[in-house]
C-alpha cells in the first residue's frame, strides 16, 4: 500500500467526501476480470492501480491456456502487491466433470494460488456436493469464493434461494459469495438483456444480507453506479474490466459526475 | 513531429486525398480520453501515435488517484511529445465545491500542467463566476478549455445558448470550447440514448460558428464519421478512446471505408 | 510453437474435450484485428498468445500511418512467431484507385510482408480485374486472402454469389476467402443491426462449402459462439479483437460456459 501522500487525493482539496477505506479492506472490494492480459500490461496495471484492486480473477479457463512462465509471474506479482488472484469457476467445473478435482486443487496449490472459486454456472452441483467442494478446498488450504447463479441466458434465482445459498456457503467455509453477472452484464441475473439493473431485487437482497461478504459482478459503468447508489460507496463489485479500475475508484470517491454528490 | 518519410503515407500512392495538416495543428485536433492508462501503455501509445494526438485529458478525477510518480511521468512525456495534457473538468468542480480552487490551480501549475478545463457538468456555476474562473486560470498562466453541457442523462442545451456561451468563454480567455458527449456518447447533448448523432443540431451549430475553436466529444467510431461528414476532415474531436486514435486518423485521411471518397 | 507442457492444458484434467489442433493449423484459424496496437502491446500479446494466433490484419489503412520503425518491428515479430501479417483490404483499394498498385505490392514485398488482402468493400472491382489482381499479387510472390462483401451498412450478398466468388477466387490463386463483418459485426453481411447472426445463412453456406478456406469475421463473443456452434470448434474466425484471443481459444476448447458441453 502506497502512502496517501503519494496521491493528489492525500492533499487538501482533492478528496471531496473521504469515504474510502485503504487496503487491506474488508468492504469496498474491487475484483478485476483478467481475460487475457499480457504480462507487461498486467504489471503496468498493478503499478498504476494496485491500491484499488483487491482480487483478480483469471477469467473462466484462461489460466489453462496462459503459458506457465507468464501465469507464474502473474501470481507472484499479485502476491507481491497484496492482491488475491484466482482462476474462474468454469475452470473448476471443467476439472470436476472430468473427475480430476484433486489434481486441480493440488496444481493450484503448487502454483502458490491461495483462493479458489467454487461454482455451478454451467454444471449441475447438488447442495451436498457443493458443501463438500467448499470443505475440500478449505482442507487444501484455500480461501473460498463461491458463485451463485447459472450462466444460461436469462437465468435468475429467487431471492430466498440466494439468501439460503449465501448462508449455506459461508457456513461451509466460504469467505465471499459472488452474484453472477458474466463478462457482459446482460441478460443474466439482475441484468436485463440491455444491461439494466433490477434495482428492486438488489434492494431486497441488500435489506436481507449485510453486503460485507457479497460481491456483485458489475462489468458496465452504469451498473457500478446503480449498485453504489443502492449499497453505498463500499459495495463489493466484481468482473471489473482492467481499463475501468480508476473509473470505478473515482466513482467510489465522488470524483466522477454520477456519484459526485452521493456521499455528501 | 516525425518526418512524413517515416510513414508509408509520405510515399507515392499511400495518401489518397492529402487533406491532413501536420502538428502543431490549429484544426483537425484529436483529443484523447485517458481514463487510467498504465505508464507503459501511455508511453507505448505516444511512441505509436503522438503525431496524431493534440490533447490528452486525464478523465474526470483520475489525476487524483494516479500515483504521483506516474502522473509526473505522464505529464513529462506529453510535454516531450508536444501533446497538451490536462485533468478533466470534474476534478476542477470537486476543488471548487470544496473552496479549494486556488490550491487546485497552484498544484497543477507545480506539476507543469499547462492547460485546464473549466466546466459545470455537475455543479451550478453562474455565468459571472464562470468568467471569473476562466480569468483566474489565465492569471495562473494556464491555457483554458471550457466545456458546455450538463452530464445529467438526456440533458441538451439550446443552440442559441451554446453560441452565447461559446462567445462568452472565448472572450473571457478560453482557447477552446468542448461540447459534452461523456465517455459513452449516449443520451447526452447531440447523442440519442442509442448514440445516434443529432445531425441537424450539428449542422446548425456548424453554420453559426466556425469550427476552429470548438471540440466535439465523439467517443464512438460512427459518431466520428458523422461529424467528419458534416464538418469535414478537420473537425476537432474529443473523448477519443486511446485504442481508436489510428482509426480516427485513418478516417480523417480517407484510409477507412466510411470516408474513403469523402474528400475526393 | 510452445510445447503443450508449457500450459496447464497439457496436464491431466485441464483439457476437457481435446479438440484443438496445434500450429501450424489448416483449420481453426484465429485472425486478429490490430487497429493500432503500440509496439510493446503487440509484443506483449504475442508473448502471451502467439500459439493461438494465425493471422494479424493491420486494420484498413493503419499500416500507412504507423511509424515505419514500428511497422517493421511488428512484421519481424509476427514472422518470428509464425504469424501471417497483412494490411487490410482498404489499403489495397486506396492504392488501386490511385493507379499505384505496382508501387503498393512492391512496397509490401520490400517490407517482408508475405500475405495481401484483395477486396472491393468500398470500390467497384469487376470480376476480370479481381482475378487479375489476385494473379498479380501471386506473381509478386504473395499469398492471397480475398474478401467478399461490401462495407456499406446493411449490404448482403446472395449465397449463390458468395459460393461463385469463393470458387473463383481460389481458382485464381487465393488461399483464403474472408466474409466481411467489419470491426463492429453490426448491420453487415450475416449480422443484423444488433449484431445477431443470420444462422440460416451460415448453415447454408456451411452445407455448400467446406469451411477449410473460409474465414468468418466475427468480432463479438456471442457471434464467435454462434459460428463455433454451427461450424464446429475448427471454424476460421476473423476480426478478433486482441483482448479476446484467450477468450476465443477458451471457447474453442470448451473452457468457457457457452461451449462447455459442445464437443462432449
Amino acid at each position: 500500500m502506497r502512502q496517501p501522500s503519494m496521491y493528489l487525493w492525500g492533499k487538501k482539496g482533492f478528496d471531496p467526501w473521504r469515504v474510502r477505506q485503504s487496503k487491506p479492506r474488508t468492504t469496498g472490494l474491487t475484483c478485476v476480470l483478467d481475460k487475457g492480459l499480457g504480462l507487461t500490461s498486467f504489471y503496468d496495471l498493478l503499478e498504476l492501480a494496485s491500491d484499488f484492486i483487491d482480487f483478480i480473477k483469471l477469467g473462466f479457463g484462461t489460466a489453462g491456456i496462459t503459458p506457465l512462465p507468464i501465469l507464474r509471474e502473474k501470481i507472484a506479482l499479485a502476491n507481491k502487491y497484496n492482491i488475491n488472484i484466482f482462476p474462474g469457476g468454469t475452470f473448476f467445473e471443467a476439472a470436476l466433470v472430468q473427475g480430476e478435482i484433486q489434481t486441480y486443487f493440488r496444481t493450484l496449490a503448487d502454483l502458490q494460488i491461495k483462493w479458489v472459486e467454487i461454482s455451478d454456472g454451467t454444471i449441475d452441483l447438488p447442495l451436498a456436493r457443493r458443501g463438500e467442494m467448499i470443505r475440500m478446498a478449505r482442507h487444501f488450504g484455500f480461501h473460498v469464493i463461491t458463485e451463485i447463479g447459472k450462466k444460461e441466458p436469462g437465468s435468475v434465482i429467487s431471492i430466498s434461494q440466494l439468501v439460503q445459498l449465501y448462508e449455506h456457503d459461508l457456513k461451509q467455509g466460504a469467505s465471499y459469495v459472488v452474484i453472477e453477472g458474466r463478462e457482459t452484464g446482460e441478460n443474466i441475473g439482475i441484468y436485463s438483456p440491455e444491461g439494466q439493473v433490477n434495482t428492486l431485487y438488489v434492494e431486497q437482497v441488500n435489506r436481507r444480507i449485510r453486503p460485507t461478504h457479497l460481491i456483485w459482478e458489475a462489468p458496465q459503468t452504469h451498473q457500478q453506479v446503480e449498485l453504489l447508489r443502492i449499497i453505498g460507496s463500499a459495495a463489493n463489485l466484481g468482473n471489473i474490466p482492467p481499463d475501468d479500475i480508476l473509473s470505478l475508484e473515482a466513482l467510489r470517491r465522488g470524483l466522477r459526475s454520477d456519484t459526485f454528490f452521493l456521499w455528501k
